[in-house]
C-alpha cells in the first residue's frame, strides 16, 4: 500500500436535509464525489440517532472509496457539514431546525467526536451554493448567488471565493425577501416572501388551486385523481409530458421567481446566479421565462453581466459544498 | 512655511448630484472636511461647463484650506468623484445620467486634467455610503449597507472596508428592488420598486393624494394652499410642527421602507444599516416605526445583529466618501 504523501487527501461531506441525508467522500482538491450514500431523515428522529446514522454512512463511504482508490483512513482530512438553520456558526450548533425538530444541538462537535476528525458547519443552502461555485455551474466566477428551491427557498452568496455569511450567519436568505409587501403570510412570520409563492409546496398548492376550480390537466391523472397527492414533482412530470396547464403554472412560477432573482441582480450585481433544486427539472420551461422576467425588471447593465443557469451537481451539491467549506475555512491538506 | 512631509496630505472630494454640486477638502487620514462649497446643478448645463465649475470650486476650497492650515498645492494627493450613474467605472465615464442629461462622458479624466491630479470615480450613493462607513455612523462595522433617500433611492454595501461594486458596478441598487411584484411602474422600467413608493417625490405625491381627497393638514398652509408646491421637505416640516396627517404619511413611509430594509437584512445580514438623506429629518417619527417593521419582517437573529441608524455626515457624506474611495482605491499618501 502506498505511503500517505504520495496519495491525495479527501474530505467527508455531510448534507443534512429536511427529507434526505447525503454523505460522500470528496477529493480535497475538488472533483466529483468518490462515493456517495443517501438516506431518509423523515420521521423526526432525535439528533443523536442521526449523528449515529451519519457516522455509519461516513464509515461506509470512506471504506468504499478506500477499496477503490487505496490508502488508509489517514487520507481523510476532515468533515464538512451542511445543516438547515438557523445555526450558531461560531459554536457549531443548531439553534433550531423546524423540519427536523431539533433545538440547540452541538451538531458540529458531535459529528467531529464520532468520526475523530476536525469538522466545519454551515447552512445547507450555503453549502449547495458553495458546491456549485467550487465544482459546478459557478466555477471561476468572482461573484455568484445560489438560489436553492425545495421545501423552502434558500440561497447563498460567494464573493471572491468566500461565502458571505453576514453578521449573524444568516446572509443569503433570498426565500425570505418580500416581493409583495401586502402579500400572503410566510411560515417565517413575514408577509409576501418569495418562498410563500415559489417553494416546492407552494408550486404544488398553486397547481392544486387551479385544478380545484376546473382547469383540465394530466396532473390529476398522475396522482390517480387524488388532489392531496400533488407535489411540485408531479407538476414537473406533467410539464415534461406536454401538459398545458402545468406549463402555465411553471410560467407563473418563473415570473414570481423572476421578481426575486431581479432583486438579487440589482442588489449584488453578480456574474452568475445558479438555481439549484427539483424545479430545475423544468429546464427551459423555467429558465426561458425566468430570464425574460429578470430582463424586464433589473438594470440592463447588470442583466447583461449575469448568467442565470441551473446547477450542475444535482443532489451532490450540498455534499461537495460542505466539503468545500471545510477545505476553504477549516482545511489543512496535510 | 513648513516643508511637505511634515504636513499631512489632503484629498478633494466632489459630489455631483441631480440638484447640488458639493466640493470639499478632506484629510487623507479622514475627518471632517476642512472646507466645503456647494452650488446648484439645475438647468441641465452641459458636462464641460460643470467640469469648469468643479475646477473653480476645487481651487477655491483648496485655497481656503491652505489659508487656514498652511502648505502648498502639493498637499493635495488627488480627487475622488461621486456622480449619479449608471457609470462605467473601469473607463471612468458617465454612461447616462437622466437627472443631468449627460451621455457617455469621460467625467473622471476631464476633472483629473482640469485639476492636474489623479482621480477616482464611483456612483453618488456608493460614495455617501462609504463616507458614512469611513467617518460617520458606520465606523468600525465589518459589514454595512447604506440607503440613500432623495430624488431617488440608492444605496451601497461595504464589506470588510471595501465597497461591493458587483460585476458591472451597479451593486447596492436597493431603490430598484421589487417590494410589490404587481405594483406601480417605476421610472427604471420595473414594477413595484421601493423607490416608486418611498423616494422624496413619492413621499410628496402620497401626501398630496391624501390632501386632495380631503385630509386636513398644516402641509397645505406651509405651501400657501398650492398643492403642486408640496415636497418631501414640506412633509417633514409639518411633521416637526406636530401635524397629524404628516405623521400618518411618515408612518406609511416607514412601513414601506421597512419592507425594503428587511430585504437588505435577510439578504446581507449587515452589522449596520445607515439611512442617509432628507428623510432622516423626520427622526424618530421615521426610525421607530421603521425598526418595528423590520423586526416584524426579518429574521430575529439578523435583526438583533443589525443597528438601523441615521447618517451622521449630512450633506458632506458624498464628499467625504468620494475622498475616502480615492484613499482606499487610488490613493498614495506620499
Amino acid at each position: 500500500m502506498p505511503e500517505l504523501g504520495t496519495l491525495r487527501r479527501w474530505v467527508i461531506g455531510v448534507d443534512i436535509g429536511g427529507t434526505n441525508l447525503v454523505v460522500g467522500v470528496v477529493p480535497f482538491e475538488g472533483g466529483a464525489p468518490l462515493s456517495l450514500r443517501s438516506a431518509s431523515t423523515e420521521g423526526k428522529r432525535g439528533p443523536d440517532a442521526v449523528v449515529e446514522d451519519i457516522g455509519a454512512m461516513a464509515d461506509a463511504v470512506v471504506d468504499e472509496a478506500l477499496d477503490r482508490h487505496g490508502g488508509g483512513r489517514d487520507r481523510i482530512a476532515g468533515v464538512g457539514i451542511g445543516c438547515p438553520g438557523p445555526l450558531d456558526l461560531v459554536r457549531g450548533r443548531v439553534i433550531v431546525t423546524p423540519n427536523l425538530g431539533w433545538n440547540d444541538y452541538p451538531i458540529r462537535d458531535r459529528i467531529a467526536e464520532r468520526l475523530g476528525l476536525r469538522a466545519t458547519l454551515d447552512n445547507d443552502a450555503n453549502c449547495a451554493t458553495y458546491g456549485e461555485w467550487w465544482q459546478g455551474a459557478g466555477r471561476g466566477a468572482r461573484s455568484m448567488a445560489g438560489v436553492t428551491i425545495g421545501t423552502g427557498i434558500g440561497g447563498g452568496l460567494v464573493l471572491e471565493g468566500r461565502l458571505l455569511r453576514g453578521a449573524s450567519g444568516t446572509a443569503g436568505e433570498f426565500g425570505h425577501t418580500t416581493i409583495d409587501f401586502t402579500g400572503r403570510r410566510c411560515a417565517c412570520g413575514n408577509y409576501g416572501c418569495l418562498e410563500a409563492y415559489a417553494s416546492g409546496p407552494n408550486i404544488a398548492a398553486r397547481a392544486r388551486e387551479g385544478i380545484e376550480v376546473g382547469y383540465e390537466s394530466s396532473i390529476l391523472d398522475l396522482v390517480d385523481g387524488d388532489l392531496s397527492a400533488i407535489t411540485a414533482l408531479t407538476v414537473y412530470d406533467a410539464l415534461l409530458l406536454g401538459d398545458r396547464y402545468a406549463r402555465e403554472v411553471m410560467l407563473e412560477t418563473a415570473r414570481i421567481l423572476g421578481a426575486g432573482v431581479a432583486n438579487i441582480v440589482n442588489m449584488f450585481n453578480p456574474e452568475v446566479i445558479v438555481v439549484v433544486g427539483g424545479v430545475t427539472r423544468a429546464g427551459e420551461h423555467l429558465f426561458t421565462p425566468l430570464r425574460a422576467e429578470v430582463k424586464r425588471r433589473a438594470f440592463p447593465t447588470a442583466v447583461r453581466a449575469c448568467r442565470i443557469v441551473p446547477g450542475e451537481l444535482g443532489q451532490a451539491a450540498g455534499v461537495v459544498g460542505a466539503a468545500g467549506v471545510f477545505v476553504t475555512d477549516g482545511g489543512v491538506a496535510e
